[in-house]
């Protein structure tokens, strides 16, 4: 590294290859573009390597265009942004290549399709240089259009001098570099851009599982029994009624799925006497995906508000409440109607508990976003994933299993009446 | 650069004015003191330049203040904090700022007053000093808070060594910075802070448009239409019903103005048989504000949102409802209430459509937040906007279309319905 | 700092130990192992120092456990991951120390339980070296699952080029280091983990007083005064109708809370006739928690629209509603309900500005989000808070005088009709 000089005082340490040496891009395709683009705009000086030096495209302003071979020997730090099928070139390259750093930032678009991964191909057609995986999480998108700041990305590489220098670039990008090792884990590397929502999988699944098998024996249950038994076709229920059954005892399930590996985590290392063994498997596995279990509670919790709160919009709502008063009136009663404290107490408890249940839910969807999340001290996420959550959980579970069997004593449904239902106020006019 | 030695053993590389020479502000105003407070706080010495050393208020504990003079011979980086008004003594002091590196914060209260940007204003009056224009979208407010985390800021000069050195600074603050270029790029720079939502001026425009144009037409057709024809005053309507309707038809118009680009675009790339020219002016700039345009489309969704639920509670259909009751009872009916099953349906599957439209709309805004989207790996925000927003915006013209056609036969009025609004409920007793 | 070379030319700087020398943990616990496993990711090399480095447990991959000395010996900065009160083994290592770069990571259970701080400690059991107190702020947890990027953790110590070196192994973490000063300041650093939301205590409590305080007023005078007066037993309205009388008044309460101090603050500053003067503490107090202040207005709001929406659907609400049709009918009118255009247009009026007062509001909470607010320049940051906010806040008080006073003239109970309350339906028959 040089003194850089300005005037007639040093300036201090400039990073490699900024205002300095160039860096080489081998590929005008997006991402080569957005990557150029990007290296420009933060200060380093780009040039392109291309088949076709003359014809290919535009390039951004202030970066050269040459032959392969000219932006190879100009530059230390190679970033190769073309396709595995194109990497035949390189290996006639592998003499200006030697002892340059070649950062690989290509995906495939399939897993497993490749015996090996494109990295070690790589590293195998140039042995002279020093492959680095890395950088192919990034999409031209994201690189041209300033979303990067602290966005977390992978390298990897067997050369800890030329992963250093390509971490160095990274955190000028304002990226976040975690070193993952050898150039033999450049397979993982390149399977991450390939997965889709990994740790989403289970709990959605699970989620989506457990509503299809509540929502099979409500529906045998509620309308299939009372079409067969009574001949009353109430189907029309299958669209709000049924999935506000279901909704709520889902997110309810799921909630409590959040907080169960925990204890259990808790039962086995007390019984170990040790919290130094690794738990099994399937515990470890529900334990890192307890946020995805978390936010999809809450996700049921707010679907089953919105249709909680149309209720009393629905014409199946309106027109049962207008027979009921047109029934009141034709019994000709001229006592005052009957109005059971009881019930209102116990309607009112229910629905004031869920309310601000809803509200702690909500609270501690918040507190889970990452930025969020990242202001908060250990101690503060703790009080509120813990505490809150405990809260919550707690009111959510009295206001069910209250709005299952409590308040109602007089009700001969009312083991059929989960949460705030319609079919709950039947029992308005006793 | 030296090698820092502690003890027996080098410690490695110390940046520029870290720990060594201090950093120099001129300007003991807010942004001055602010700026001073967070480089002690990142480990730096400063030393203040003022005209009155000895009477300039109160500096950051630790910070030492200087006559300009001294203080721009103890620094190579000086941080100029002051108006431009003030630049004249700047004239002055070029022998002492010759060399140095003079980063100019300034900005304008109005975009064009001056025929030069500050910082080449700066240039011409100290031409042996390297300007370097930048850190001006800072506030005092964010500086002196902790905010700075991340944030984007921009640089621009023609030394590449003085950007370097800046950046070095910038970097420890935690800032991210993008180099614009040359001194030119300046004007540019100080009209950033100017700006008020940028992005935002043509979507908020069309939506509002939109708005003022559907309320106006639905005002005609059904207030004064209906007054002039039948002389009812169903004035009252303006407040909650009109704009009921206005705002789900809108959402739905900008949920479609965000994704009809994106087709249009793909069109042009087909028809031209490349993708590397450039789309026509109108189609980039429409591109640029999707984001916004979604955004502007779940507000008003969530707004109509808040506006149904509160529909029952309303007067106007309570009374209504009860003149419903008391005209049913009057015709002395012995039959029981009829119910019909297909509007039982169609409303309930209107409903629950719409339930699941907005639901997946807010996952879309959720997903749109910074925080949320650097988690995500291109496939699944792909995944998301692509897959999500099309299944969303299907439910939500069903519920759309169904709503205003389909199943209400016996209506006369249905082509008048859109969505949920009141006047579809006219049809519960039929 | 050495030049890194790889095949034939000079790489570039690598940062301290990066590479080259290692870093070294003393202590193998949960704490040690996650920040052990988090440098590895880095691109460092580790060496755990241990009591018994044969049967310590499992450490990351890759990294190498030795004695406390062989470990101290290879390397300069060490990491001290064990509690304060087995520090006791230091004194006697001192000379092993001396010279190198001790980072004292511990926390207290409890606030003042020694007589000085962990790192003052440490410095004086191993005067010889460089005492950094800091990292403390960082759970094992949080090390472990890759959530560092952005956050903000603090240093301190009396040693530059110490804190110097320890900055540098932070900023490759992702971390945002401020350095508070010399070790005096460690005490608030240990102090700073066992905080509990210390900005929020403020807001909360003054949030929780007003709540009970108007609760027990609407106690007193609703249900109370009622049962002692009339007889009558609304003690159910406790749950439902008292809070969301409550819950809107304390929202606009806070709101106000929370623009009142930037009045007074300009009213001071006015009066002053200088704006560099500190504010009284109460004041300054007031002005740093505004930000709570009005998340906690926002809260409120919410938890008051969900009791809103509720409304219909409690079982006194649609009880009233049919003792209400019922009544009607007995009095066996033939004339057609009368309705009343004023109140339509009072109530309708009333609940739109509300709706559109509480989208403004989830406009500001959304803006308050860290993310959201680090991509606003200044001048929006400004207009959304400034400007929005007084909007809202107008529409607000708007909409709670107008529910108060002013539309309901022919209620002989309007003064107790807070925002849109049950109570406020009474008046639907004249």
């Amino acid at each position: 590294m040089s003194e850089v000089t300005l005037g007639s005082f040093p300036l201090g340490p400039v990073g490699a290859g900024a205002a300095g040496e160039p860096l080489c891009i081998f590929g005008t395709g997006d991402l080569g573009r957005s990557l150029g683009q990007r290296l420009l705009q933060t200060g380093y000086r780009v040039v392109y390597g291309s088949r076709r030096p003359d014809s290919c495209g535009p390039v951004p302003q202030g970066a050269q265009v040459m032959s392969h071979t000219d932006a190879a020997s100009a530059a230390n730090l190679v970033f190769l942004c073309v396709h595995r099928d194109h990497y035949d070139f390189l290996q006639n390259m592998a003499p200006y290549l030697k002892g340059k750093v070649l950062v690989d930032l290509s995906n495939n678009l399939k897993k497993n399709i490749y015996p090996e991964s494109n990295a070690e191909f790589l590293q195998r057609l140039v042995p002279g240089a020093a492959v680095v995986k890395g950088l192919n999480t990034l999409s031209a998108w994201a690189l041209q259009n300033g979303q990067l700041q602290g966005k977390q990305t992978f390298i990897c590489g067997d050369s800890a001098e030329a992963k250093q220098a390509v971490l160095e670039v990274c955190t000028r990008l304002g990226l976040l570099v975690l070193d993952r090792g050898g150039v033999g884990a450049s397979r993982e590397l390149e399977d991450f851009p390939l997965q889709l929502f990994p740790m989403w999988r289970l709990p959605l699944s699970i989620a989506l599982g457990l509503s299809a098998a509540f929502f099979l024996y409500l529906l045998i249950r509620d309308v299939i029994y009372g079409y067969v038994e009574d001949g009353k076709d109430i189907s029309f229920r299958i669209m709000i009624a049924l999935p506000n059954k279901v909704f709520p005892i889902v997110s309810l399930v799921m909630l409590s799925l959040c907080y169960l590996p925990g204890v259990i985590a808790a039962f086995i290392q007390l019984y170990r006497g040790t919290k130094y063994r690794r738990f099994p498997d399937w515990l470890d596995c529900w334990m890192l995906c307890r946020k995805q279990i978390g936010l999809l509670a809450l996700g049921f919790a707010l679907i089953h508000v919105l249709y909680l709160f149309i209720l009393p919009i629905r014409y199946s709502a309106r027109h049962k409440f207008i027979s009921q008063v047109v029934d009141e009136m034709k019994k000709n009663k001229t006592t005052p109607f009957y109005f059971d404290k009881t019930i209102a107490w116990g309607t009112d408890s229910l629905m004031g508990l869920g309310v601000l249940g809803f509200f702690l839910y909500v609270l501690l969807g918040i507190s889970s976003l990452p930025s969020v999340g990242a202001t908060l001290s250990w101690r503060e996420f703790n009080f509120i994933q813990v505490r809150t959550a405990h809260i919550c959980a707690s009111a959510d579970f009295i206001t069910k299993v209250t709005g299952d069997t409590g308040v109602q004593p007089n009700s001969s449904h009312n083991r059929k009446c989960f949460y705030f239902t319609g079919r709950k106020h039947r029992n308005l006019v006793p």
